[in-house]
Order: C-alpha cells, then structure tokens, then sequence
C-alpha cells in the first residue's frame, strides 16, 4: 500500500478516508477522542482490527486531554471516555478490546502520577498498533497454508491493510498466497451496500497486481455452484465461544453455498476477535446502519422516496458452516467450544 | 401505474425509460425496429414480457419500413430483421416467442399483398401487448391462491407493470393478494448490478401503497434463516422443458437458501417463457453485461480502473428448488418434465 491507513504523530491520529476511495486520497485528522468516535461511526476508518487500534488512540487522547486533573476525576472522565468510545459502532470485538486494554491499564497505575499514566497511554495504543502488524504477518504465514496452489479464493468485503494497521487478516492471506508464488486469482464481491469490495478490496488487489475480479454479491452463489471457487476467506468483526461469527452482511449465504457445494470455508481474524464473554452468536449486537446506504450511492438516489429499509452491517455465520478460524496463534478446528477456549486459556497462562 | 411501459401511436412506440426512474419520469420514442433493438439492448424496457411486446412492434416497424418492397424482397428483409431483434438480448425466451409469432403470421400470408401483411403484424402486436393484459390478470388470479393471509414475502428484480404490458407476473401477484385484502408485507431485494428492486420494484410498490422494505441483496439469507419470509416469488426469463428457470442473477441463491429452510419458492412467469427446445437450464444462453454496470452507478465510479468484472444478467434455478410455476393457466408442480409437455400439448390442441 502506498497509502497509510492509520498513524499517529505529535498528538494526532491520521486516517486515510475510506468513504472517498478509490477516487480520492484524503484523511481525516482526529485530535479530540471524540474525532475518534466520529471516525469510527462514520467508517472513515472501518474493519475490526483498524477500529481497534483507532480506538486505543481515542482513549489516550481522552487521556491527555484529561491530563490535568486530580487522580480520581482524571480515572472516572476516562472511563467516561472509553465507554464512549466503545458505542461508536456495537459489533466489533476488537473496539472494546482495545478500549478495555487501555482501561485497565489505567486503572493498574493509579497510584502512579496522572502525567506517568498518560503518557504509559501513548505507549500501549502504540504496543497495539503495532503488534497488529506482527499478528497479521502471523495471520497470514498460517493462512497460507491452507490455500492450494492455483487456486481460486472468493473473498467478501475489504480485510487488507484498509481494515488493519497491517497486511489484512483474510486479504493478507491472500496477499501472502501470492508473494509465494501460489499464482492464484481472487473474485471479490463488492459487498454491499457500502461496496467495501468494489471499493476497496480491488482496490488493494489491483496496487498488488493480484488477479482479481469484481462480481455483484449475488454473483457468488453459481460461481460456488460450478465449480469455480476453491476456498472461501472472509475476516470477522466478533467470535463468540461456540465459534459463531458476526461479519459484514453477506457472509453468512456464503457460508451456506460453500457448504452445499463442499467449498472450504475460512474465517480469518486475530485472537482479540474472539468475545469469551459469549457463549453463542445469538448475543451479538448487529448494528443497523442508516437507510441512505441503501437508498443513495455516492449521494445519487437510486430508490425511492418513502421507501422502508432494513439495512444491517453484519449477519452472523454459524459455526458449524466454518471449517476453521486462521489465527495468529495456529488454525482452530471444530469443535470450537472446546478449541477457542483451551487456546485463550494457554494464552492466559 | 400513473405512467405507461409501453404503448405504441402514429408508427411510434413509446417506452417508459426505466433507466431513470424514480428520480426521472421520461419516454423513449422508437420509429424504426433499430430504435427498438437499441431500447431493448440499452435496457429502457426491460422484464421478459414487455420486452417481447416491444420486440413485436419492432417486428411490424420493420414491415412497415420494408412495405414498398415485392413480396420475395419483403420477406427477405423482414426475416433480417428479425434475427436482429432476437439478439437485442440473449435470455428472455418470450424476445423470439414474439419476434417468431409476428414472423410466421407473415410467412403464411406469402400470397397477400405487402401492404396487407404489414396491416395484419400491426394488429398482431397489438394482440400481444392487449394478451399480455389478459394473462397477467390470470396469473394474479392463480398465484394469490399460494399467498397465505398476512405473509411476509420476499421478492427479486422488477416483475410488475414496468416489466410487463399488465399489472405484472410475480409482482401482480403481490399486487392481487394486497388488494384481496390479505394484508401482505414485501421484502425488495435491491438487486444489483441494475437495482431494478430499489428503482423499480420499490416504485410500483411505494405507488401502490403495499408496505415494502428495500434490502441489499445480501440481507435476504438472513431473514429467510430467521423466518421473516413465508414465500419467495421471483419471475422468469427463460423456463426449460424440465422446469429449470433463467431469472435475474442472485435468484438461484434466494432458492437454496428457501430450500434449505423450507420457505415456498415460486416461479410466475406467463407461458410464452417456456422454451420447449431445450431440454434443460445448462442449454439456456446467459447474458453478460458490460463492466461498467459494475464498476459504476449512475455515472460514479466506484471501482478501481483496471479492475476485470465477471457480470452475468441471470442466473439459472434448477427446477428441484421451484415448488410450481404460476402461468395464466394454472400452477404447475412437478415433475415438470411431465407437467409443463402436457400443459404445452393441452394449449396446442
């Protein structure tokens, strides 16, 4: 990529605008945590992992920006701040992860001078920037080995360096298929209604001169069916124990088709995806987003007035359409109730 | 219907261009059969009916053009004509049925005079497009038997009164069962690459005062899964001798998904679709259509430049995954192979 998704620098965090790709190159500047909050409600910055880390930047901006009262008053408007944050958009695990990651921390230091824990603030957004970019690396070096030579990858809505501070989950895979030589091609969904795929997916394909081609998402079901498909990866915005996954709407018909027609299907996503706290994707809050991302494109009205929309960002994938969950830490396989929950306690010890 | 698909004056066939609804109410004006294959190809009229009557106009806009000419040289013409019209677009089955219809009516008048057969395809495409009313009330009729008091139902690309001379196939359905009063909701499905649903579907229907909400294409899996939807009713392009069924792309994915959760699928499509010369879907010709209608919207650019576009116009259902067909002559169940032979002997008889 020649363009920076996400970096901070002397008190500001600067994201690439995803809402102007692939016409424009412009970013927008956050120097309030509530920027920050913008940010992530409005989908300049988007995908689980990006959000995440924006996040964590957001919380020590609130930070410093608290840095100036007394111990107690600077803990309760931080965490004011952090629960903030974490409404800006409700199906990504990776947002409260971070956000909590950051908390915590604060919370650890509090006999500590507020100044010293501001600035341990900067430090660990900065530890969770860039230790995405060592999982990616991670992700995609295992991912790798569950995509065939010459093979074929269906792939939904955008997971590359757009949606991370890294390579991508599920596109750094792809990404990682290619440098080794794999000579594979990618169809893309365009992914609507925000056309992540179109927009964005092709976007970083084409920079990458990986082969790639752009379909309608109604398109995927008869590739699936004849035979054109060989794995199916996708990333993932919330993992709840039992392995269900919520992702950007759309995933879960392809989870169906590959399943009828025996297609591989992976979800790729790091470790702070995965939500222990629940025991099935029943719990999964699914944001529903505004009418006009369906009723307008680009600001062109495409439906008409006094139309009713339903318009959710995410549908949730059960797990037992998933034949794996490629991790930082390995793949994990079937049954998941028992595979999620021994790798986070290993990773707990 | 406030404003006319179709209707033909003066030696001129007036369109509603449906390019530019709903923000734009216009008409293309035809005057010659090229007119009238570059209305059909450039999608103005659109939806396998209407564009059978139009292309019957078109037949009769070439004989009139070709009227001065002897016999022999007449019907030499008219036959190029023909076969040009047939390749505006490769999948509506009822594009030949009328085109072939107005053919053969000319052919076995050979000994009237010129200016007499030209007269005789006039009144036969008038025929067509008053029949097209007369079926479509049949076809309401006979599918609001299977639409149970209070459904829900889901429905795929525009099949009403902009897609037929009538009230339309699946859509008039929806249009009889709303006003018999059974308290019917819609789910559109947006329909992409052409969003037929949003511009069209959700038009007529927002017109019609039937409660309709608009979803992106992706969205359906999930409310077929969740037992939002009772009965799924889609038209059709082109129906095989064994029942499987050319429709707007995406719609075979909206039939494994209702095969799998055991939501009714329907097929309503007047008998002028049905292809008795191929035995089966694989022999049905699918349309491609250009990138751009990918890659843009509305003139917007929203993918990359240089990104390859795979952009098929339909998809084929295989006839496992249809629980009838409605025509104006009653449902048909399987098997069809049996069924649809024998409904096609009864009317030849």
């Amino acid at each position: 990529m020649k363009f920076e998704t996400l970096s901070f620098q002397d008190g500001t965090l600067r994201l690439l605008d995803q809402r102007l790709l692939p016409q424009e190159v412009g970013y927008f500047e956050a120097r309030t945590y509530k920027d920050v909050k913008q940010a992530i409600a409005d989908m300049v910055v988007r995908g689980a992992p990006a959000i995440g880390a924006a996040a964590a930047f957001g919380v020590y901006l609130a930070a410093k920006e608290y840095g100036g009262l007394g111990r107690a008053e600077f803990l309760a408007k931080l965490k004011e701040a952090c629960r903030e944050l974490e409404t800006a958009r409700p199906t990504a695990a990776n947002l409260a992860w971070a956000v909590r990651r950051l908390e915590k921390l604060a919370e650890s230091r509090s006999y500590a001078p507020v100044g010293a824990v501001v600035e341990e603030l900067a430090q660990e957004a900065q530890n969770i920037a860039r230790e995405d970019l060592e999982v990616n690396r991670a992700i995609a070096r295992f991912g790798n080995e569950v995509v065939p030579p010459g093979s074929t990858i269906l792939t939904h809505c955008n997971t590359g360096a757009l949606a991370t501070v890294g390579g991508g989950t599920a596109l750094g895979v792809i990404r990682e298929a290619h440098d080794s030589g794999k000579g594979i091609k990618v169809y893309v969904d365009e992914t609507r209604p925000r056309l992540q795929g179109a927009s964005l997916t092709a976007f970083e394909l084409v920079e990458a001169g990986i082969p790639c081609t752009l379909i309608a998402d109604s398109v995927a079901a008869t590739l699936i069916r004849d035979d054109k498909i060989d794995l199916v990866l996708v990333g993932a915005d919330r993992i709840a124990s039992n392995g269900d996954t919520a992702n950007k709407v759309g995933t879960f018909m392809l989870s169906e088709l590959a399943g009828r027609f025996g297609v591989p299907f992976y979800v790729v996503a790091p470790v702070s995806t995965i939500d222990l706290s629940i025991p099935d994707g029943s719990h999964i809050v699914i944001e529903e987003r505004p009418p006009e991302e369906v009723t307008h494109i680009r600001g062109v009205r495409i439906a008409p007035e006094g139309v009713a929309v339903y318009n959710p960002a995410f549908d949730v994938t059960p797990h037992v359409n998933i034949n794996g969950i490629i991790t930082e830490r390995g793949i994990i396989r079937p049954h998941y109730s028992k595979t999620i929950t021994d790798l986070l306690d290993s990773l707990a010890r």
